[in-house]
């Protein structure tokens, strides 16, 4: 299978302003679009929908928790179905501006707090699944965690998610930031690179972890994301499928 | 062509409760679902769409202004091109519950303030137009208006809406009130088979006024709306395809 | 000390309604008003202002995470600092009320979820009391708690609330409900006397446990809460300060 | 009267970031600080409060239409009775940042699209006044707009504003802009200058219009506001009470 590069995107929220997408979009393969939860708002998800369309750029639904003000970033107790309904809901809203645009929907994806709590949450990672199995797309995640587990029990797709622009630690988790800081282009794409190719990647201490890398994140709110973007297609250029 | 019933539905919020569905769900042909901009909320649109469902009632989004402190009945001033992405986003919430249930969309109602606007403004009556067409599926509003007319001319399905528990005036103009006491389901009946079987409705003054109307609506907050959801469908039995 | 009788009021939400607050105001000392966040709108806020205000029933305010979908009583991960600010906001916003009216903020009480953490969870007792504090006034809170022991611990007023409409385990907790059904009057009554005169209550499992009453709490959103009212407040008529 | 340097304050939103107030911070003698309704949340309204008070620059209450998807800057068709709620919530909600600082209320600014109705709509003007009368601070507003004349004859204080980085048309009519791109702050301390010691501004068709400049409103999301400030604070330095 063809590795993909995929990026959060249409965080912006009426007046304010998120990450950089135009800069970014040309040299990713998947598109993470926020869905009113976490960022963005009607608005932005046409804008970003289009731009994406306009790249040729897989689209996914980036499902949060309902929490604007914390932009998906504190974890809220929600039950299963509620949970569920959320989900669906954010999904719905975005698959309404892809089919304006003539656009399937390609995955979903939980963000923030969201993400990591269904990584080790029975309840919420079957919540995400209960939501996304109607629409017949895969779910991304981290490989190894409680998330994968239900979901490929459950018959379903799962991508396994490797981030390029963020830390693993020695135990091989990895270390989720509140701001994302400019990184090094060329170590950005060579983490990247390690983790399609060897299968591995160089823990905070040094060690090597064993990873899965099918699609590979990296965030568009770094300030030096379009230079970031562009290293790392053109590391991964012969595992990245262009159509 | 068949006369339809309709009612709002769904717009409970949270442990807010409104209306009565169960009640008048039995009763109705079509069902206008609030997708959470004025009321409802992700676990109540689920509830909805699947009591409409179990009762085969057809089912189209309640679209509204983002006001939920407002329920709706606040006018803003918004532009097209915006004012259309927020009505985008509601029908895809919504259609996200329904591709979940198995069930197609079948047409698209402004709430409230967004009615009243749309019947008399030209960008708001287009915007609704812009982000309906896609969905190719026909738009609710009062005939003889602004919002029939633009329809109309881009060669959209407009559905002729007369309400059978609210007042016309003597200049046939709709009288909208904020609230919806109980009314004599009888006289509500008289009123709907006259519109239906006549084509007139007896205006406030006594006057009889020429009507168009291909759906009736019915409130679901109204105190006794399950017996005018009875008395209303008893008297059009002959007019209403159950199909 | 007197003991007070407290209610949690204004929690109706713009058409929404919640709770029969003119029925219970007669026959309370403390209202805890809503202020937004898990219910209520500055319109209900004012309302019920005033109505507190012409009962002559001392004013506090019920402070929430902000979850209005949820009304509370979901549990957020929220830090100190951001957890206070969010109760100042809060108390801030109904004071603007209180000082319209000319009257004094009485007391802060946490609501639903924030309630519960409060009571186990440092940091979010810490939050509560670092908003409070300027204002002078003390907090509602269960006693045997850590949210007591850290208010006491810092030197300031903790009023322990005894709920007359809920059942307590045999541990002595509080069996929280997400509804509140109708209670046999008489029965809340004789718990509310039983704890202020007695200092004990009787547990699910029937035994007698130790409770502190400084203020009884009981709910306006249960049907028969006026005659709840009535009867509690007539039970503890000698023990009530009603200036 | 000594004329005043304001500026509209602390409208980041959660990781949002809007304006540089600490760069501009220096250079006013008021601070309009969001409310939370088009912009800000608690942690920044706690930030913002706590710079200013540093500074000490007097802090005022910059109230909006309750519109955080489009900051502020969207109309809505709201009663005098509910705005004026809508207002005071605000104030209150400030307020409580200002008790816990030891800081007083200096001022009311209607923001946005409320800024504007206020200066036309006789009801909404009233709604203002309504909700600052209790708390003894001036509004500031147009002079020469039904907003001053409602108020003053209310005999309430009135300030009027005057926009040192806008323009004014031939009707000396205050050009609203959606953005604030950078302008030569030489060209706006002269056009403060001239206001504050003539009376007058060249408006865009280059006609001497009278003015009224009690206090000079800058935007601190304009690019190059920190030089802004300080050459407007410069050229204002023997109009300006620093205390």
């Amino acid at each position: 299978m063809a590795v993909n590069i995929n990026c959060d995107m249409g965080e912006s929220f009426g007046l304010y302003r998120m990450g950089n997408d135009e800069a970014v979009m040309p040299f990713i393969t998947e598109a993470n679009v926020a869905c009113g939860f976490h960022g963005s708002d009607p608005n932005h998800m046409r804008k970003t929908v289009e731009l994406a369309a306009r790249h040729g750029v897989r689209i996914g639904a980036h499902v949060s928790f309902p929490d604007l003000a914390g932009f998906g970033r504190r974890e809220m107790k929600i039950e299963r179905a509620e949970m569920a309904n959320i989900v669906t809901y954010q999904i719905g809203a975005l698959k309404g501006f892809l089919e304006a645009a003539g656009v399937a929907l390609n995955h979903v994806k939980p963000h923030g707090a969201l993400y990591g709590v269904a990584a080790r949450d029975e309840a919420i990672a079957h919540a995400i699944c209960d939501a996304a199995e109607p629409f017949g797309v895969p779910v991304f995640g981290l490989s190894g965690t409680l998330h994968e587990e239900i979901y490929t029990a459950r018959g379903l797709a799962f991508r396994s998610e490797f981030f390029a622009d963020l830390d693993y630690d020695d135990a091989g988790r990895l270390i989720i930031t509140r701001e994302h800081p400019a990184r090094a282009a060329e170590a950005v794409a060579a983490q990247a690179l390690r983790a399609v190719r060897d299968g591995i990647v160089i823990s905070t201490g040094g060690k090597e972890i064993p990873v899965r890398a099918e699609t590979i994140c990296i965030h568009s709110d770094t300030p030096n994301i379009a230079e970031i973007g562009k290293t790392v297609r053109s590391a991964l250029a012969e595992y990245v499928d262009p159509t």
